[in-house]
C-alpha cells in the first residue's frame, strides 16, 4: 500500500479507529478452501459498525436523524488469503471530511499482525427522498467538531 | 419421500406448480466442492418467488394487501449434491390450505432428472403490525376460491 | 417447542452443549428489518463449530480423520424475529447416538432469553469416495466413550 | 465513468464481452428496499463465469491446466440502486493483457438501459502452489494469440 486510498492535510485532526476480532466463518470459504473475495464488503462493514457504534456515528444514529449512507464506492485489495477458522482483525479508519460523506479506509490483519486485506468504502449522505445532502446533518456535524477539537478517542 | 409433507384430502384441488432452472454458483460452493447446505433456502425462495409471479401471489402482491407472510418452517432434505456451476431445476408446489397460511414443498433436480434435494417451508399470514391474520386476505380469498373451481393452471 | 427432536432412552449420556454469542449483522436483514430466514443455517453452523471445538470433534477433526460429515436434514423453527444489531446467544446441543451421525439440536435466544428460533441438523459421516460409514471412525467412537463414560463435560 | 478502469494501446485487441441477464433475489436486499452493496461482486462474478464459458476460459479451464486465478483487485461504484425483482443486465468486459493476469470490467444496466454499476477486477495467474505464474499458461496464450488474430468474437 505504498499510496494512501485518502489525502489527509496537515490541518486534518488524525482519523478515528476501531478495531474488531473476528473468526472465517465455514460459508466463507470458497472451493479452493480460501475466503471467497466477495465476502470482504461484508468483514469491511463489521469494522465500520464497530467504529459507529463506539463514536456514535452507526447505521441507526444516521437514520434517526433521517439520513441513510449508501456506500457509492468501494474498493479491495488482497494480499494473504485466510482459511476457514482463522482469526483475524478488522481495523476500520474513518478519515476526516468536511463534505457530507464518509470516507473509511480498512485494515485486515492475520494472528501475525501481517495485514491480509486492505481497501477502503466511500459513503454519501443522502435524506430519505435519495437527495444527496449539501452539508452535514446537525448532529454529525457537532460531531465533527468535536472531532476537529480533539475531544473524540 | 415415503411420506407427503403435507396431508391432502380428495376434496382439495390440485396443488399449483411453477419450475425454475438454475445454475449453481461459484460463491455457492464450499470446501468440499458442493452447494454449502444452507444455500438452499435460497434456492427454495427462486421456486416460491417464480410460483408467486406466475400465479400473482407473490410477495409484493401480498405486500400491497397489507400483508407479510415470513417464514414460521422450513425443512430441507439432501439426496445429492450439486457442484459448480451444476444445472438444476427447482419446482415449488403451493399445496391447498384454507387457512390464513401457505404450505410449500420443492424438489430440486440434476440435469438427469434425479432428486438433488426436497423440502417444505411454512409461511403464516400477518398484518403490518405483527398480528396473526385469522383469515385469508381478500384478494387471496379469492384467488382460493377460483383455485378451487378448477379455474387455475 | 411440545416434543423433542431426538428421542432419549434413559441409558443415553446426557447432551452435550456449547452457546455462543452473537450480533445480527447488516447483511442478513431483510427488507422487511429482520434476518431474512436463510441466515439461521449458518447461525446454527456458528453454534456446532463452537461445540465441535469445544469438545474436540469439529469439521477439520473429522476431516483430518479422512471422514466429512455433510448435511443430510434441517429444520428450522422461527419464533421471534431478530433486528439488525440485536444481540442473542446460539445453543448447540449434541444428542447421544451410537449410529455414524451427529444429531445436533439448536436454541437461540435473545437477551431477554426468549426463544427467538430452534431447529436441528442431522450429519451422516462419510468417507472421501462419499461412501457412508458403517461405524463411527475410530477418534469418535474413543470420544463417545468418554461421553458414555461421563468423562466428557 | 469519465476515465477508463484499463488503458488500452492502439495494438491491441477490442476486449472480449458476454452479457447476461438476472433478476434481484429476495436475499439479495437490505432493510433499505436496494441491494445490499456487497452483493456485487457476486453480480460481476456471474459476468465473468458467463465470459469465461463463452470463450473456454473459464474458472474450470484454468483449473484443469493446473493454474487458479485468484482476485487480487476489486472495485465497486454505485451510480443507481437495483430494488427487488428488478431485472438487470451484467457486462463482463475482458481487456488484452499480455501479463500472466486477466482484467475484467463490468457494467451492470438496469431494463432502461441506464447503468447501475460499473468496476473491475483484477485476477493473477498461480500454480496450485500458489506461485504467481511469471507467464500465460499455454492453453490460455494460444487463445490470446487468436484473440489478437482476430479470430475471436
Amino acid at each position: 500500500m505504498s499510496k494512501p486510498y485518502f489525502k489527509s492535510k496537515p490541518e486534518h485532526p488524525a482519523p478515528l479507529r476501531a478495531v474488531v476480532s473476528r473468526t472465517v466463518r465455514f460459508e466463507e470459504v470458497d472451493p479452493l478452501g480460501i475466503v471467497w473475495h466477495g465476502r470482504y464488503p461484508g468483514y469491511f462493514e463489521d469494522g465500520r459498525v464497530a467504529l459507529g457504534k463506539r463514536f456514535g456515528i452507526g447505521y441507526m444514529d444516521f437514520y434517526n436523524a433521517g439520513v441513510v449512507t449508501p456506500i457509492k464506492q468501494i474498493y479491495v485489495e488482497y494480499h494473504r488469503s485466510l482459511s476457514f477458522d482463522a482469526s483475524f482483525s478488522i481495523e476500520a479508519i474513518l478519515h476526516w471530511s468536511e463534505a457530507a460523506r464518509m470516507n473509511f479506509e480498512f485494515i485486515l490483519r492475520d494472528t501475525q499482525g501481517l495485514i491480509a486485506t486492505t481497501g477502503y468504502t466511500v459513503q454519501m449522505m443522502m435524506d430519505r427522498e435519495n437527495n444527496f445532502l449539501l452539508a452535514q446533518p446537525p448532529f454529525y456535524r457537532e460531531f465533527c467538531q468535536r472531532w476537529l477539537a480533539g475531544e473524540i478517542a
